[in-house]
Formats: structure tokens, C-alpha cells, sequence
């Protein structure tokens, strides 16, 4: 295989979420039909379909050798991370794009033998693209993003579902509970991808949540670790690019104070933590 | 005391709305001076301070005779609710303005003898105004909501604070906290006004909190209201635009269901809840 040449692959994947994003919207003013997947929850649209289906023509036919992860599981079977595998969410926040046809994202991140090398996430109702190649810096738009400084714990706003702070089946609900008080404010907008960015960008100091795809993190992390901040599962490993995952992404400072107060602390109280399979 | 002019009230209040909402817009490029109030996650700044007294001194020029309450505390001590009397949040959002520059809004809700007349809610930078004259019907910028239709509570949608789903001083938390799994999905953006108005566009089905100012919901419940929606404090009753109240927003029938299955069974429990005084 030859070398890849990532600034290449960069321009056009930006290219063609910029595409992806003006057919969603133009899809506004017509009808959404929906479908339910497993659970209520657990929304999937044709445009979801049609967009994932679109990036997969266009990626087969630019880059044959390349592999294919997507949500609506119209790409490749991976068992393993060697080559460059594309990490394509076509809508991520199916809920949102359904019920407010914003506080979506187009997600993608591009891995080379499991190292991220392009994240592109697109708020497309708000027009807002986070997007890095790694080494060369994380931008929205054409803004460049600011490395991360630490911050308190009592300054931090965390982005985290009520799901995992009440009971469930994932985590123990004493584990994160008494966060909620110790931090300024706790957030949830519903898109796993914009809520990374946002960490990237500075606008939100760390995010948790018990269940996660690849597809749903594999932008976010690179964008957020382009910056400075760390990207782990809740207990601190190395995320997994072939499973569901725990996810947990912050400023470093504020990922390592959650990490020990609390984190750490509930694992020694022997508060349970199920990492999805 | 003449009769009112409303239309002439609800056109100007738009405009001036929409200029306060250019001048924050501005403010984007320099660095904003935050203070703290009585804790950290009650944030003020200089912008909100100004931006309050633009409203206040455009207000008392045209329309002597009216009352203002408002957030930072430059308007009228206001004992009774006789007369008009405007409602002005300068920055609903304030930890959003500071830490995103997104996700705040302008709320101004116009009441007469108590009567919510004039709403307007700008998510400034999105730039989507919500606002209605009541009677005449609600818009979204120059779109008209459309009334608010019955959805299954495993269909909805809430927005509701983690704060009040775990351990906090207003409410047991064993009251809401079951109702999280019952649901499609939780989120919280940080905004008052923003969840209401969004409730108002069919975007949210309903919206909780344990402790907001009249300045926070006097716009929003309005909208809620002429779009078919209901509006009242946590346990069902009519709200109290002179003090701070617990505030409980939603489509009809899941302000309902809610209602009976959650709230009034928690009552029934003996769980606690402490209206804000």
C-alpha cells in the first residue's frame, strides 16, 4: 500500500461532509419518515441511511484500499484496526435531528493502524465545523482552537446524561451522582460528537457517558486530544476501536480530579461499572 | 390609565430585542469581565449589567407608566402585579454566554394585571426569535409554531437538570429520578428560556426545574401557552410572578402523565418538595 497522503484525505473529507450537510438540510422541508432500531430511543431515519450509503460510494471509489466503519452498518466487517479505517456517523443524535432538527452532527474520524489521524465533526444546523489533522491543530471553521487549560472543579461544566446519575445498568448511580454538586453546571444536548467538540473548542470542560460506538467517539477523540485534553474509557484505559466503549473525555486536569475523586473512589467501594460488550 | 397599544408594544419590543441581541453579538471579540453573585455557578457579567439598563432606560422613555423586573436588579421593586409590567432576563444562560458564547437568550415577557401579553426569546447566537402577542398565535423568526400535538411519555423528550435528579435541597430525588428511564431521552442546555421556547417549537415535550426566577419563565410560559401547552409550578399550581417558583412546562398530556404518575405519587410518598420562597 502506498504512503497516504493525509492532507489529501483531509480537504475532501471535509469536502464532502460539507456536501452531506447541505443535502440534510435540504431534506428539512420534506418529511422525515422514521424507524425505530432496537429501542424507542433508538431512532434511524433514510436520510441517516442515504448519507452513510453516500460516503461509502464516494470513499470505496476515491480510496478502494480503505475500510469502513458506519453506523447504519453499511460498511465494511473489521475485526481489526490495520490500514486506514474511515469511523462514519451520518447523523449522530438521531433523537435531536428528529424531534429538532438541530444539536446534530456529521461525524467522522479517519484511524491509520489505530492512530486518528482526520476528525470532522459538522454541527449542521449551526453551520459549525470542528475538524483537525493530527499534529497540525484543531479548528471551528476556520478558527483555530485554543490549547486547553486546566480549570477547577467548581468552574467545570460537565456534559453527562441523567441516565448514568440515576439508576441504570451500566455504572453504579453513587459512582457519579455526588459530581453533580461538586461541579458549576452539568449539561446534556443529546449528540456525543458536538458534546466532544465542544471540549475542543473550550466550551464545555468534560463528558461521560457508559455507552458508546466507535462511530460516536472516534472524531471526537482526536479532536480532543489534538488539543490537550484526554479521551479514555471511564476507567482510564485505551479506548477500543472494534467495540462499544465507556467513554470519558475532559481537560486534563479536570479528567484526572474525576478520575480520583471519584472515579477511582467508587471502584474501591466496589460500585459497579459495566463496560458494554 | 390609557389602554395599551400591544401590537405597538410587541413590534417594538422585537426590535429592541434584536438590537440588544447585535450589540452581545459584538461583544463576541473582547474579553468579557465576569463577576461572581452569591456562588460560582451564578455568574454575572458586565454585558448582562448593560444590556439590562439599555432595556430599562428604552422602556421608561417610551412607556413611563410601566413596570420592569429584571435580573440584575436595575428595575422597579415590584410588590403586586398590577398594571404592565415587563420581565427582562438580559442573559438567560449566563455559564453558556461565558464558557460557549452559544446556548443564552434575551427573555422579555410583557404581563398586564398578571395576564402574559408579549413573549420573545432570542437564542442570540443562533439567531432563532421565538415570540408571540398572545392570542394571535406563536412564531419561530417569521415561521408559525404550530400547535403543540400529544406524544407518548416513551416518545418525549424532557429537559430537566441532573441537579434535580440527584441528591439536592428542593426536591427528593426519588420523585424524578424514575422517570428518566420512562422516557426517550433527557437533555439540559443551560437555558431557561431556550428549553421553554423549544418546548413552544415542538422540539422539547416538556421541561423541569425546582427553582426559577419570574424573569426566567415569564416569557417562556407564555409561548408554552399559545401553542396549547400548560405551565404551572412542580405540583400543578398557577405561577407566582413576584417570587421564585418551581416550574413545570410541557405538551398538555405529558405535563399530565407526568403529573399523576411522578409527581403526585411522590407526594403521596411523603417525598419532599420545597417550593423556593
Amino acid at each position: 500500500m502506498n504512503e497516504a497522503n493525509w492532507e489529501e484525505i483531509y480537504q475532501i473529507s471535509k469536502k464532502w461532509v460539507n456536501e452531506a450537510g447541505d443535502y440534510i438540510k435540504e431534506t428539512f422541508n420534506t418529511s422525515i419518515s422514521v424507524e425505530y432500531k432496537s429501542n424507542p430511543s433508538d431512532l434511524v431515519t433514510d436520510i441517516d441511511r442515504h448519507v452513510e450509503q453516500l460516503f461509502i460510494e464516494k470513499i470505496h471509489t476515491a480510496y478502494p484500499e480503505h475500510r469502513i466503519v458506519g453506523e447504519e452498518g453499511f460498511g465494511d466487517k473489521v475485526k481489526d484496526t490495520s490500514g486506514i479505517i474511515w469511523f462514519v456517523d451520518p447523523i449522530d443524535g438521531t433523537t435531536n435531528f428528529v424531534h429538532q432538527q438541530s444539536n446534530f452532527a456529521i461525524s467522522i474520524g479517519i484511524y491509520e493502524e489505530g492512530i486518528g489521524k482526520v476528525a470532522i465533526i459538522l454541527d449542521v444546523a449551526r453551520g459549525e465545523m470542528f475538524h483537525c489533522l493530527k499534529g497540525q491543530g484543531a479548528f471551528m471553521n476556520d478558527i483555530p482552537l485554543k490549547n486547553l487549560s486546566d480549570v477547577e472543579l467548581h468552574e467545570s461544566v460537565l456534559a453527562i446524561n441523567a441516565t448514568w446519575l440515576t439508576e441504570n445498568k451500566r455504572v453504579d448511580s453513587r459512582m457519579l451522582a455526588p459530581l453533580v454538586k461538586e461541579l458549576r453546571g452539568t449539561r446534556s444536548l443529546g449528540s456525543a460528537a458536538i458534546e466532544m467538540a465542544y471540549i475542543a473548542a473550550g466550551r464545555l470542560d468534560g463528558y461521560i457517558s457508559l455507552r458508546l460506538s466507535p462511530w460516536d467517539f472516534a472524531a471526537g477523540a482526536i479532536l480532543v486530544e489534538e488539543v490537550g485534553g484526554k479521551c479514555t474509557t471511564l476507567d482510564g484505559r485505551e479506548l477500543n476501536m472494534l467495540k462499544q466503549n465507556t467513554v470519558f473525555a475532559g481537560k486534563s486536569n479536570v479528567h484526572q480530579m474525576i478520575h480520583s475523586n471519584f472515579i477511582k473512589k467508587g471502584l474501591e467501594n466496589n460500585y459497579f461499572l459495566h463496560s458494554p460488550s
